[in-house]
This record gives C-alpha cells, sequence and structure tokens, in this order.
C-alpha cells in the first residue's frame, strides 16, 4: 500500500512512459454507469475522494481534483490539499482551469475505456483554439501502479423470472429488433448494461446496489444478440435458456465481434448512444469502419414501459416495502425520545427491517438521512465525522430504497423531532400539496416530464419555495434511477410519460443551516378514470409507495377539498393494506396517524 | 378586372416569360408579418382564398391552393376547384405533394421578397434528393398582372409618446446597440416593422389592426439606425426629433445602404433573424459579403418587457376596454332575448361601443364571435354565409381586442344564451379554474412558458379537456401577437416569462359540433408579493382585463376556497374601477353579477 504521495508519484512516472505530458483520472468506470465497483475506484484509490461524480488531473508538477457543487465543501476535507488544488467541474471547467494557468502546448492523455464518446468530442471542442491536445492511452495508467486492486467483479448471472418481466427474453429481442427494422438499421450498440439485462431477462451481482452483470451487447435487426461477457459467468441452463440467437463473446474477443459484424452488416448503420458508449469501443468501430447512426438506446422506452406483470411486481414489492419502512417509523417514534439514536443509526435501523423480507436483495441506492440543518443538504450521508445525534427539535428527512425480485423502490419521508416550528409546518404542508396535485393529476398523451413537474412545483412557488432536483424513472429490479422520462424544470424534461413508466414524485424545499423537506412516492401511468369519453387518451398516476405523512407537520387548514379528499382515500388504503401485516403494538399506533388525513 | 381562369392564364404566361416551370404565390408581404396590406394579398386576389396562412403553387398544367388545418373545411368554398386543388400545408408538404404527382427534373421559380431565409433554406432541404430546383425571381410575377392592384399603403407616421413609451427613442438606441456590444455584433438588421415602431417610438397607419408603418431597419453598435422608408412618409419635426443618428433611407436605397454599411463595418458580423428576413435582403447583404451571424432580434426582449409607464399606460387602456366590454355585454343582454341577434351584429356593436372612447384607434384583430356550434371553432369569424342567428340555448364565445392609443388588449368571454346544460357549466367551470389558477401563480425567475401553460391547463385535464392553442406576448399599441413569451405545451415555450411582459392568459376547451369554451385576460408579470423572503427572486401576475365572468356557467361548487377568493377580490375590483363608469342602468345589472363571485 503506497500513501497519496507516492501514489502521485508513481502515476507521473507511468504518464512520462506513455509519452503523455498529463493523464485524467475519472470517477467513471468501463460501463460509464452511476454505480462503480471497488476495482473501478481509481479516482478514490488515487485522491481520496469518493463522491458519485469528479476526475483527477495530473500534470509533471501539480495536481487538481475537479467535482460539482454537491461536493464543494466535502472535497477538501477529502484529498491531500499538498498534492491536490480542489477545483469546480462544469462547463469548459478543465480548459478555463489550464488558461488561468497558462498551460498551453500539453498533450493530455486519457483512458479511451473509461470517457463517453460525447465526452471526448466536448473536451476536444474545448480545447479546439488552444495548444491542447487529447490523446488515449491504451491501458490505464493507474492499473499499472494499483498493486493492490480489488478483483474485478465477476458473478454469476442468474434469471429475471418471467413470471414479473411478462415477456420472454425472445420476445423483447424481437420487439426491439422490430424497432431498429423500422429506423433502417442492421444493428444496435447497447452500451448500458442495465439495457442488456432488461432485454436478455438476467441479473447479477456485480455491484452492491444494482442487481446486474456488467456487461454490454449488440442486438441485430433479425433479434440476435452479441453479449459481451465472460461465458465462464453464464451459467449453462441460462445460456440454453438464451438459445443459440444469443452468442457468448468474451471481452478480450471484441475486436473480432466487430470484424464480423462489419462482414455481416456491410455499409448498413448501427445505432449507438455516444453519450453511454465508450470512446474505446467506439474507436473499434470505426477502425472497422462501421456506419454509425447517433440516438438513444432502442431499449430505452420499451424498458420504461413496465407490462402488466411488471406493474403487479412492482405494486407487490411496494407494499413488502412500505410494511418495512412503516415497522421502521414505529421504531423511531419509540426510539428518538431517549434521543440516544444518530443519523447512522436511523440507516442502520432501515436496512436491518428491510432484510427481514425474504424478496429483499439489497438497498438500492446509499440512504440519505439528515437531522437538524443536515436534512436541509439535498444529498447527504451521514459519515463518521458528521453523524449527528437525533435530538432536540428538527426534522429528519430520509431517502431510502431497496432492490426486492420483483421491483426496486425509492421513497422520502420527512420526520418532526420534537415541536416543529409554524414555519416548518407551512412549508411541509406546502410541500405535500405539491405532492398531491402531482399524484392527482390527470393529463393527456403527449404530456411531458416539465409538465408534470409544473403540477407539483407550481403548488409550492405559492409559498416562495423552490427546489432544483428532479425526478426519474425507476427499473424493475434493476436501476433506481432509469432513463425514460426524467421530470424537472430542465430541456431534459421534454421526454413525454408514456402508460407503465415508473416515476418519481418528489417535491421539495430546502432552507439552507435550517431544514429541507422533501416527499417521495413512485407512480405508475395508469390510463385515467373519467366522467367522461375525453377527445384523446388520458392518463392518471397511480401511488405505489404506500407510506404515511406526518402529521405533526401537516396544517390541515392549509389543503383544499380535492387535496383532502386524496390524502384520505391515501391513508385509507394503507391501512387496508399495510396495517394487517403489522404487530398489534405498531397497527394501533399508525392508525391515529392514518385517521388524522381520513 | 379578370375572372380567375384568366388570372391564372396571364400568369402562366408570365412563369414562361420568367423561364422557370412553375411558380409560388404565398399569403405573406414583403414585411412576412401576420397582417398583409390589400395591395399585397397577392394568393387571394389570384385564387379567392383569403386565409391567414397559405400558398398557391402553379404549374403550366395544374395548380394548387395549400392551408393548414384551420382552414380545410372553408378552403374549397373559396377557391374555384376547376382550377385549383386544395392541398394541406405542413413540413415537406410540396415536396410530398410533387412526388405523389410524379412532378420533377422542374425549376420553381419564387419571390424571394416574399420569403423568409429561414423558409427557403426548409424548400431547398426538402427538395435536395430530388430533381427540383428553387429559383428566385426579381419583381412578383403577380404585379405583373394585377392591373387594379390597390396602392401600396404610404401613410405618413406619427410620434409614440414617451409618457406612455418610457424611454425615448435615443435611450432605446443605446440600450439596444449595448447589448449589440455585448455580443460582438455591429450591426443588426431589424426585419419586424413592429421592432422598428418600438425602436423609434413612431407608429403609423399602413395596416387596419396594427398601427405601423411597414419599414426596416438597420441599428448599429453605436446607436445610429438607417431606416429604410420613403423620407416623404416622415414629417419633418419627426425626423428632427429623431436626430441625425437616424438616417432615412429611401426603400429603392436599400443596396445602397448595404455598400455603405459593408464599408464600415468589414469583416465584423451582424446579426439576422433568419425566420423574419426575407431572401431578397439577405442575397443582398450576401452580395457585398457581410458576415452573418443568425439570431433572434435584439429589440425581442427589451420590447417584450414593458417600462413603468408602459405598464401605467396598458392597465388604463384596459380599463377603457372594459368599460367598453362591460357596455357590450350589458346590450347584449337586453337583446339577446329578442332573438333577432346574429353574431355579426355582435361583431358591429362591439367595435361600435369601443370606437366611442377617445383613445381607441381600431380593433386589434378581427373579432371571432361565434353562436353554438360555431364557437366549437377556436378561430371563427363569421362571414355572410356562416352568420348565425343567436337564438334558443347554446354558448356564445368572442375573441376581439382594440388598439387605442396607450396600450393593445385582447379579451375573450364566453356566455350563455338560454339555458345551459351541466356539461358546459362544468366544462366552464374547468376552463375558469385553469384561468384562475394560472391568474394567481407565483413563480421564481426562470420560469418558462411551457410551465406557465400547465398551470392553467393541468387543472382542465382533471375534466378530460385540452385545446391546442397558445398565450402570447401582447404589445404596448402595437403587436396583439408580440413575440418574447410563447405560452403553451410545444418546445417552443421554453423561454421565460420576465418582468414586465404583457401575455395572455387563455385556456379553453372545444367539443366539436357542440360548444366552445375560452376565457382569455392578459396578465402583466409584477414582483411577487410573498409573505416571506424567498431564495430567489419571484414573480406574480397581475391582471390587467377587467370583465366579469358568466354567473350562469360558474358551478360555485366545483371552486376550490383559493380560487373563489381569487374571483371574489377580481369583481370586487371591477365594481371599483369599472361600475363607476357605466350608466345607472348598466351598474345596476352588473352589481348582482359580481356580487355573485364574491
Amino acid at each position: 500500500m503506497k500513501n497519496a504521495a507516492e501514489k502521485l508519484a508513481a502515476l507521473r512516472a507511468e504518464i512520462t512512459k506513455a509519452g503523455v505530458d498529463a493523464y485524467l483520472v475519472p470517477r467513471a468506470d468501463e460501463f460509464l454507469g452511476e454505480y462503480v465497483p471497488d476495482s473501478a475506484m481509481r479516482l478514490g484509490w488515487l485522491t481520496g475522494f469518493d463522491g458519485s461524480y469528479g476526475f483527477a488531473f495530473v500534470l509533471p508538477d501539480r495536481a487538481a481534483v475537479f467535482t460539482d457543487p454537491r461536493y464543494k465543501s466535502i472535497l477538501p476535507k477529502k484529498i491531500d490539499l499538498t498534492l491536490f488544488e480542489p477545483a469546480d467541474a462544469g462547463l469548459g471547467a478543465l480548459k478555463n482551469w489550464c488558461a488561468e494557468r497558462g498551460i498551453d502546448g500539453i498533450a493530455i492523455g486519457f483512458d479511451p475505456a473509461l470517457y463517453s464518446v460525447a465526452e471526448i468530442k466536448r473536451l476536444e471542442q474545448d480545447f479546439q483554439e488552444t495548444g491542447i491536445t487529447l490523446k488515449p492511452v491504451v491501458g490505464n495508467l493507474v492499473d499499472k501502479i494499483w498493486t493492490d486492486r480489488p478483483a474485478v467483479p465477476c458473478t454469476s448471472v442468474e434469471p429475471f423470472l418471467e413470471i414479473y418481466a411478462g415477456r420472454s427474453a425472445t420476445q423483447k429481442r424481437e420487439l426491439v429488433a422490430e424497432s431498429l427494422v423500422k429506423d433502417g438499421l442492421a444493428a444496435a450498440i447497447l452500451s448500458r448494461p442495465a439495457d442488456v439485462a432488461w432485454l436478455l431477462n438476467i441479473r447479477g451481482h456485480d455491484l452492491p446496489e444494482l442487481p446486474l452483470a456488467l456487461s454490454v451487447a449488440i442486438l441485430y435487426d433479425n433479434g440476435e444478440v452479441d453479449w459481451v461477457i465472460d461465458p465462464a459467468r453464464v451459467p449453462p441452463e441460462i445460456h440454453k435458456g438464451l438459445g443459440n440467437a444469443v452468442r457468448l463473446v468474451h471481452p478480450d474477443q471484441t475486436a473480432d465481434m466487430i470484424a464480423k459484424m462489419k462482414a455481416r452488416i456491410g455499409r448498413d448503420a448501427v445505432s449507438m448512444d455516444d453519450a453511454t458508449t465508450t470512446y474505446r469501443f467506439a474507436q473499434m468501430l470505426d477502425d472497422r469502419n462501421v456506419r454509425i447512426k447517433f440516438g438513444k438506446s432502442p431499449v430505452t422506452i420499451p424498458r420504461a414501459m413496465k407490462t402488466m406483470e411488471e406493474q403487479a411486481a412492482i405494486r407487490d414489492a411496494h407494499i413488502k416495502d412500505a410494511v418495512a419502512l412503516t415497522k421502521f417509523l414505529y421504531w423511531f417514534d419509540q426510539n428518538v425520545p431517549s434521543g440516544k439514536l444518530s443519523e447512522q443509526d436511523g440507516v442502520d435501523m432501515l436496512h436491518k427491517i428491510r432484510a427481514r423480507e425474504p424478496a429483499f436483495r439489497s438497498d438500492s441506492f446509499g440512504t440519505i438521512f439528515g437531522f437538524g440543518t443536515n436534512s436541509a443538504i439535498p444529498h447527504y450521508h451521514p459519515s463518521p465525522d458528521s453523524n449527528a445525534r437525533i435530538t432536540g427539535n428538527g426534522l429528519v428527512l430520509f431517502d431510502s430504497g431497496a432492490q426486492y425480485v420483483n421491483g426496486t423502490t425509492d421513497i422520502t419521508r420527512t420526520l418532526c423531532v420534537g415541536d416543529p416550528t409554524e414555519d416548518m409546518r407551512r412549508d411541509y404542508t406546502a410541500v405535500l400539496r405539491g405532492h398531491v396535485a402531482f399524484a392527482m393529476a390527470k393529463f393527456p398523451k403527449g404530456t411531458k416530464g416539465i409538465q408534470l413537474d409544473t403540477i407539483a412545483r407550481s403548488r409550492i412557488w405559492m409559498y416562495g419555495n423552490d427546489w432544483t432536483h428532479a425526478g426519474h424513472t425507476v427499473g424493475c429490479y434493476l436501476e433506481v434511477h432509469e432513463p425514460g422520462l426524467y421530470v424537472s424544470t430542465s430541456p431534459r424534461a421534454m421526454d413525454e410519460a408514456l402508460p407503465g413508466m415508473l416515476f418519481s414524485n418528489e417535491p421539495a424545499t430546502y432552507w439552507p443551516d435550517r431544514y429541507g423537506i422533501r416527499l417521495e412516492n413512485l407512480n405508475l401511468v395508469v390510463p385515467a378514470e373519467l366522467d367522461r369519453v375525453p377527445a384523446t387518451v388520458f392518463y392518471q398516476l397511480e401511488t405505489v409507495s404506500l407510506v404515511h405523512f406526518e402529521p405533526a407537520l401537516t396544517r390541515l387548514s392549509m389543503l383544499m377539498p380535492d387535496e383532502k379528499e386524496w390524502l384520505a382515500a391515501y391513508h385509507a388504503r394503507i391501512l387496508d393494506v399495510v396495517a394487517p401485516q403489522l404487530t398489534a403494538a405498531e397497527r394501533a399506533w399508525l392508525e391515529p396517524i392514518c385517521t388524522y388525513f381520513m
């Protein structure tokens, strides 16, 4: 094990050997996903910074770690400031950083397996009118010096049951292949491991919170698949079940697979998402003159539109999760008066209670759990340094989820410890009004994420509150942040809500150094119930999360009659569905809470 | 005067002479605006079709008139079907029409003075992989055969008073010139006559419903202006008031002006909006190798953000309009029981009452006035053929506005004649709820048109209702459809609402062959009143239209308490501000109407 200065010196020696002047160490792994296995935590190993976004930039005489505003205050505590300068990531950040320091005329090396095509395009554009060039360096330089690097995950894959999926892998391959034919494409590069998992009805355990095998694939217009995965990871009965149309390709054979693909498709085009495909993979396509058509993965939309069977599985997983959450909230309510609980105790007990459910597989992300002023930090995780004791008056905001064999959950509640202020009650009720307005929404086909967002947001604006994060689609025993729909104020939120999509309704408000409030449930898009036949197709949302809200923070007098009605029905349903699965003591505790809203 | 067949034959002879195989006759004039003077109604003269969008396509052996879905049913009634085929306009329409008929290898002539750069680009793209070419033909071919063409408008310009504008022309020129400097531009082409009118504090009477002189200009980065207008139209005292920095350029001298501009700016760039600048003007710039930077007019945003003085003028104009409207509604209520009124009687009386106000100058657009099933046609104007008698049970939807010397109005109300059905009452109240939600909105800086739209729309969706038209910014004694903000579901609605903008809140629902409902007021964006200091700047809307809603159509039981509160305050304000300006009889009639909502 080396110390940070030794690691940096060793890396600099490798940089010189590679014939470049500087080197980029991103947080991403070879699959460019949200979760990165320990074996690919190169940024963390080198610098000590393990946030979810950032990169190191190493020059002969200086080095910096770039990250986004979420980590601005944390970064300096994580890195050795005598070795690394902290820096702000963002548009043109690296170029500006170099310009400000008079750095020019250098060749910056990067690992083409850790950068997307789009990222490199953007960097090349940034440096276009400078003397700085970018140079791909095959073979990661950190790996060369990382002597105690953890093993690359290599878990066996397992099936995702068709009773949950509602479609066989064969049906899915045919469905997506049809869309390729329609778009005049010979094949599609599936660069997202979750796309492959969905397509083949396969799961795995390469990552603690995302149940899949890190792998990519090529889908052809006749439904055949080249699945790039070590064949040793695929049990024979699963391989057999997938049939001959699914060929296993060892990652070492990727170049060969591409050559065969080229021979087969000739001048026909292949679709590729430049934001999720590595520069290295694209280079290999380029080496073979494969004609590329940039575009979203053809799996994105079919994956996001859950089948009836998936919807049923998701409802069931959310009931399981609601039972666990309610038990946790009972425990919390019984124990918080002691004044001895810490944020981390909350995180641990929540995990422990959820894990009792046989269908539970893992948390779906690192639990956010903040008390008092920590609740005002939207993505706060308690650390040994920050772990606050829950005592006195304040709000607890916790955001958590789980992977069950039949569904993925994601839920946020805000609790009151001690006495709430009138500001807290007003703001909680404002956020609740926004949440309920969203949950009640009916909307025509074609409605976009930004429009759904506004339904919640506009209620909360009435009180001078706003927030910046977004709602997102959620997978079925797969990614908790699944592409499909983005529910926010941004131009990214112009995609439409389609039937069967599962996404989050998570309005919030944050008052820095005081408190934060967020209320999150997941919803399915289902056909609308209307008392007339509309001129066009309408949908509505079905809330699948079933956990009560906080009476102590709800000012009933602020609620409109339609909002009260929704809340009454919601809490009646909780009593109906969740209460029977609780102990008598838990039930006795839950009943008056629900009745408050009824 | 020729008949339609003679006109078409004469045009075909000119087409042959011009050396092209076909010719396009658009509805647009040389200023590409919404309103076209009679002298430029070439499409109407040639084909009989005078709708607000369309074009004729004339070939040696056939001809067609293209228009959008609004006019689909009207078009065949307007044109001679033995001469012209009706056709649907839209993306790629002309190309597809040609392809379907096996037409290829021809040169299509067009008047470069009647097409925008963007339109020609789009057409050229459409025809790219065909054998069809586009060829500009200088000198309009219809004008050559239009022997009794009306005179081109040439009214004298008059000042727009600085007490209304709040800024002198000099201040405006400096303000916009600063933005050119900031953007590194040497000059901007102001191709919209309303931009020129705003910039120079000038109005005119070239068009019946839009108080301006049809002219364009170039603004330089030092605030100087080349104003392309016949100097004979500018009274000496106005020219003097504008100062030496504003040079008058006769339209015949345009090419010379561009040559001088080029000599002055050299290789520096000039901004131009390709959607509003004619192909001919762009060609002249191109002939001189002027460097173009495409972009929105730098006048758009300053023009849309009304000054405090404009806001005061606008409020006053809307009170004048509200008094006229209320008097009209009283008259309507007294006279409709006779069963003798027609839609056109409504249009005429509304104009007559408005015209009594000394500050009134004209209607701001052709009044929409539909009874019964006609109310379900969003942009219905009664014609001699369609003019319905207002008798029995049904709804009246009327949408109208006026140009006052101190402001432009645009307002829609829906009235009940006879007994309403329960469906009508539910739908009216649904639209009213959407309207009120919009009017009550508070929102942070950065809020976009699509978000404001959703605030109204989401309420109306709850009842399975929707509509397709948009809200729009409104000028101050200028364009009733002014660029700035677009309030709709479309990607065009991603611009933000800025303080001082005046725009329409006009939710609606249409049930074809039954009835339509639309409720439109205009709002100003003003600072929000909140009971706390928000973390960011918030705005709210001030409704400036002051006309009561329809008690017979409002189901009070459907309204939420906050909506009732808003309606009570609104009608109290009408009693306060409008009622004192009415006769005793009108006031006695108005009071119980307002009280219904209070």
